[in-house]
């Protein structure tokens, strides 16, 4: 299965925040989106780093509260990994392991084209081993 | 695969926080350990709930920086669903993906006898996936 099969199912809407937003609002979009990470943004609209839950209370263990009063561009990860639709879920998998991030931007012709999580990459899993069971069975029902 | 074998890899070490333990202190063991959640002990030792990342980042939305001085008792998720060693790691994957929850405690005689996470679930599938490769290459040579 390839990251565009998934993005066809769970849709190419991607929730972003921008650099100079405070880290108190990301926390409410994280919050009322149900998200884990977000896109970080340029005022251009460039994609310049992700945000997570992860950095927030590493950030929040660190620095106390005053964290809530610095940017996202303050506490993003500017290092970001992005995919491409074409890639298999499997190479994502590997990807995330190796780099223990959970959340991987996908790019297509230069802009942000979706987002896929490790949620996403389990349940693609979960239908493929659905998929090879039915086979199987009907593979032994036939023969 | 099932969960002992994962567990044999990776250590049956359970970093745990207190009910009472203050929120910037949960903070701080998250981020020391390098866990996204850690399950809630009552004074007498006994799993209470979960509490992660997420659930910290959710209080903040709503009630900003005074949620530090809450305990975990407060913000911890209180109905934990838990897996046993000889749960498959294809359950798990069921399990995390219908209950949207990415950390599963695992007992054994009452006791914690570890943890799982999705990158674990995700680790053991990419293990699983090179052997079937090696086995379809091997099966292919000598054919």
């Amino acid at each position: 299965m390839i990251v565009r099969t998934v993005l066809k199912h769970k849709g190419d809407r991607v929730i972003t925040v921008a650099s100079t937003d405070r880290i108190d609002h990301v926390c409410r979009v994280l919050s009322d989106n149900r998200i884990g990470a977000a896109p970080v943004c340029s005022p251009e609209g460039a994609l310049v780093g992700m945000l997570s839950e992860r950095d927030v209370v590493r950030a929040l263990a660190r620095t106390g509260e005053s964290c809530l009063a610095l940017t996202a561009a303050d506490l993003m990860a500017q290092e970001v990994v992005t995919g491409t639709p074409e890639d298999s879920i499997d190479d994502i998998m590997v990807l995330m392991t190796e780099g223990r991030f959970r959340h991987l931007p996908i790019m297509e012709n230069g802009t942000l084209a979706g987002i896929i999580s490790i949620g996403d990459v389990v349940k693609a899993r979960i239908a493929e081993i659905e998929l090879e069971r039915d086979a199987m069975k009907q593979y032994i029902a036939t023969g």
